[in-house]
């Protein structure tokens, strides 16, 4: 069925309906990052196949916001439809809810499937609409009516982390979160983000690629522990443990019979920016809501011992592939035909040998020269660049290990250099250093630490657009919160202390549109430093553990400090992974990390 | 009349009235910082001379909270008296809100002067005494009853300053003023901040200690201009002027009355946190309240370009009384006699040879040795200190002159210094170095930056327990917002983005109890530098021109940028102070400013 065929049926439905807009977004039912198969709904319609937008389809025209990352995609792939290219965030480019505000009639209905948006999203078109005195339909799921042969929802079955590797049971934890409702008054807590779920039970699964979750839903009460999942992804050891421990497993589709059923007069806690609109809107309106953060969401991200060591385990695991895969790559690079994707799948197949290795823990971004310059490039077989001895290969990639997560970029010398590509290497490269190297007391947020990784480009006139750093999951998704770098703040939203235990990325950059891009990414654990008359003091351990590139530092143009951090991180680098290298590696892997000096 | 006599009676008006506690601030009616003796009411009945203090009567007991800077003032003062000292912010201590839940009976009655507190304060105790239905009088000041020779209401006469010194006329000040009305749709302005009604009106008074204000009110609506102060402060010329430009002068007392009597269904924009509680409660029901932050706040901050030129003026004609006044204490001290009020009126009556001195911008802090360690110290007969050839002088002081308001901070090395004093001074140089070498992306807040004048302190595990800078207000307060160098943020409250023309302090600190104290202040100022494709970048000029001490300065601790800097510094202050000094003092400056190597 043609693009337009589909809007056609869409549109039939909608007019049935009364419906003078639908909107259709790329959300799984649990607000996730990745969606699995099932959920891609937008991509279905519009043949847009980024990993953000929005379509919203009018009975004249319709409209897909993207952002930055996919506007040449975009562009290319709803070339010959009827659907305009909205560039989100370009000047003079409408919002969703500008767009609708101009477009609808008065007291026009807007259909969509409740399950896919949050109420926070429906209210930010409400407050541009209620003028017309719009009014919102999220009880049906249209496009599952025009789609022909959609995917079936993913089933797989999970797993267990066992103590070794959570660390803190799930009967502790769940009790941990009890207290927390206990304070807040909360007879019940609603969660619906996958990866809480998955931290809190200490299970794992595989129904969305990159992130080992499962589909499910969560009800917590003082003495229940209701989980809506597809029965048959358990084990029938696996029931039978969870039963034994109190957790009552209700079919997934039944949470919101349940939601709408709890009992007048109590108070729910939920997140009204995660949970689906469908279910805050199923509650009844007796019950009170708490529309506050979970609490899950700071505990998982506060790694505890057992994770911690484990995360380390994982990196040098991952460190001692990323460091075989850039010798590989150096010394191949010309003698041998490599392209961006065949370079993906050797470093996919370096990790594979690694003992304990699960998955990817997101696409990998291997992009030669130019595409160094596209932030979230991915290559495609159109796109696919042959590596050349010259300008860089910028390496963003990361695995799922027994023992953790990781995510580390690397910018890759494959020849001679400019010594533009040099300065701009050793640029970004101060910035990560700057970083890692902070000390800062406890109550210190990614806000106030931002600009030491900016500092070196900044006094060049010189930035990267996107945040210095993000928050990593345990075996969950590579991309959490709520800690990170950055130095922007939207308005209304908190930058949150840093604690130990956390870990963040430390990944500034810069990007020369058309000609390269240097991005430098470790991991970081913080951790306690001395506690005096002024309070705690925190730092960042490092957890990536690679080599930066000395082919492309200018040791000139950094401070003696900077020398002295890289120094000390190389020297690091160099005797945790020398045990596990080869020969013709770890000779180098000697010259690699040598002392640099002014 | 002795304290508790004044209590006593004070009781007896509570009791007439059916109070329970009746509450008495620092404040005028105008939330100024500093306040005329009109308003010193908590002195008056407690003794207690600090310029923070918040005393609180029961029936029984009375308290009074102070903070960290007056604790062994205020323990002193209240000697012998019924009053409970409360260390504000201390582990342990309740906060006023706390004390009153505590002790307050249900349905009890809290009586305070309405015109010295503000809504946001009276909220905060409601909000822990609401589940007593406590209910809160402010119509009636009755410390006035009790006070025995209560100094007058000042009324010293207003002068204007003409457009070389304003850079733009009130009329088209106002003007700006009502179109942010007109955006935000509101019918009436209530301005009560007495340094918002200076800068507007283009005058200045002498109602308050270092604040050059006079007593006043604004209401402002599209057709009228209401200004309420006392008639007699005019000339008759300006009189004349004002009415011409359209401003009507009523009574000072008159703005009650004018606000009780609001047109219905109209739209009042007001700050609740700065406008006074007696006033905000007049307000009809009728009338719908906007509780925003004044629109002067944010044009007041930014400099405009006369203000900025007439800034650097007044830093020139400041630096050159400084720099002379620390010649002459390193000179002569060991030589005569110099005690911290001596050399305070030796740094006055030098700045008053500056021709256009108007008066000091606050009490100055010239604090000898441990006294240093005092971040708000001010010599009193009892702690007048006489300096000898060792340790610091630490100066923080400032003037107004006809060309703006100066803020300074030096540490005055006075002998032969320990390796640790030499070590600190160099910590807090190279952190104040950093900040004033700070150059950023415009959106970047004070919160972004603080960490730069931190960090070599927190690298050493030290800090200092205040904010790194304020803004500073023209020929105003030496402290205003909104704009300041921080990194803690309270809950709620948003950081500003640093604007060109907006004029902040840079002043790290280290302060070691009982031995000594290092804080170096400039004033800077926020400048556009490049815009390119990443946006418009900014940088700090520095103003104050003072050279920093080299017999405290440790090179060898010191990075090659951070020297740079200093010399950089250091020579622009010689070349512009070196055409204004004697002789003898140019000899001095060329050796105190000579270029410092590694």
């Amino acid at each position: 069925m043609k693009k337009d065929e589909k809007l056609e049926q869409l549109r039939k439905l909608m007019q049935e309906r009364n419906f003078s807009a639908y909107i259709i977004p790329t959300d799984d039912f649990h607000s996730s990052e990745y969606v699995g198969s099932y959920f891609k709904a937008r991509e279905y319609m519009s043949g847009f196949t980024g990993s953000a937008g929005t379509l919203v389809v009018l009975p004249d025209q319709a409209a897909l916001w993207t952002d930055g990352r996919y506007f040449l995609q975009a562009a290319e792939q709803l070339k010959g439809s009827q659907i305009t290219l909205m560039r989100s965030g370009q000047p003079g480019v409408f919002s969703i809810e500008e767009y609708l505000q101009k477009h609808l009639q008065e007291k026009a209905v807007v259909g969509f499937d409740g399950r896919t948006v949050t109420r926070r999203f429906v209210n930010l078109i409400r407050e541009k609409t209620d003028e017309k005195q719009v009014t919102f339909d999220g009880r049906e799921d249209l496009v599952g009516k025009v789609w022909e042969g959609r995917p079936a929802l993913s089933k797989e079955p999970v797993w267990e982390l066992d103590m070794r590797y959570a660390g803190k049971s799930r009967v502790d934890k769940i009790q941990e979160v009890r207290m927390e409702m206990q304070e807040k008054q909360a007879d019940y807590l609603l969660l619906t983000a996958l990866d809480e779920i998955a931290w809190l039970f200490n299970l794992r699964g595989n129904d969305i690629a990159y992130t080992p979750v499962f589909l499910s839903y969560l009800l917590l009460t003082k003495e229940q522990i209701c989980l809506f999942a597809h029965e048959e992804i358990f084990t029938e050891e696996l029931k039978g443990k969870l039963r034994q421990e109190g957790v009552a497993i209700k079919p997934y589709d039944a949470i919101e019979e349940t939601v709408q059923n709890l009992s007048d007069g109590k108070k729910i806690w939920l997140d009204s920016g995660v949970v689906n609109y469908r279910l805050t809107e199923s509650i009844p309106e007796s019950v009170e809501i708490l529309d506050q953060s979970s609490p899950v969401v700071l505990m998982k991200a506060v790694k505890n011992q057992t994770e911690m060591d484990n995360m380390r385990t994982a990196h040098v695991k991952d460190g001692v592939a990323v460091t075989r895969f850039i010798h590989w790559l150096k010394t191949n690079v010309g003698r041998e035909t490599i392209t961006e994707m065949s370079a993906a799948e050797k470093l996919e197949s370096l990790r594979a040998q690694m003992e304990g290795y699960l998955e990817q823990s997101f696409g990998p971004i291997i992009a030669y020269g130019p595409h160094g310059a596209i932030v979230h490039y991915a290559a495609t077989e159109q796109t696919n660049a042959a590596m050349k001895t010259e300008s860089f290969c910028l390496a963003d990639t990361g695995g799922h290990y027994k023992e953790g997560t990781t995510d580390v970029t690397r910018t890759i010398v494959l020849g001679t250099l400019t010594e533009e590509e040099k300065r701009d290497y050793t640029l970004v490269l101060r910035g990560n250093l700057a970083l890692g190297a902070a000390k800062f007391l406890e109550g210190v947020s990614g806000q106030n630490l931002d600009i030491l990784a900016r500092q070196p480009l900044w006094e060049a006139g010189l930035d990267y657009n996107h945040g210095t750093g993000h928050g990593v999951g345990y075996i969950l998704g590579v991309h959490e919160g709520p800690q990170r770098f950055h130095w922007r703040t939207a308005p209304g939203a908190k930058s949150v202390a840093l604690k130990e235990g956390m870990i963040i990325s430390d990944e500034p950059g810069l990007y020369l549109e058309g000609k390269f891009g240097v991005r430098l990414e470790n991991l970081v654990l913080c951790r306690k430093k001395e506690k005096n008359e002024y309070g705690q003091f925190l730092y960042l351990e490092p957890l990536t553990m690679v080599p930066f590139d000395r082919e492309a530092i200018l040791p000139e143009l950094m401070t003696r400090s900077e020398l002295g951090w890289l120094n000390a991180y190389h020297k690091r680098v160099y005797e945790t992974l020398a045990p596990l290298m080869e020969e013709e590696e770890l000779i180098w892997l000697r010259e690699m990390t040598a002392e640099l000096t002014e």
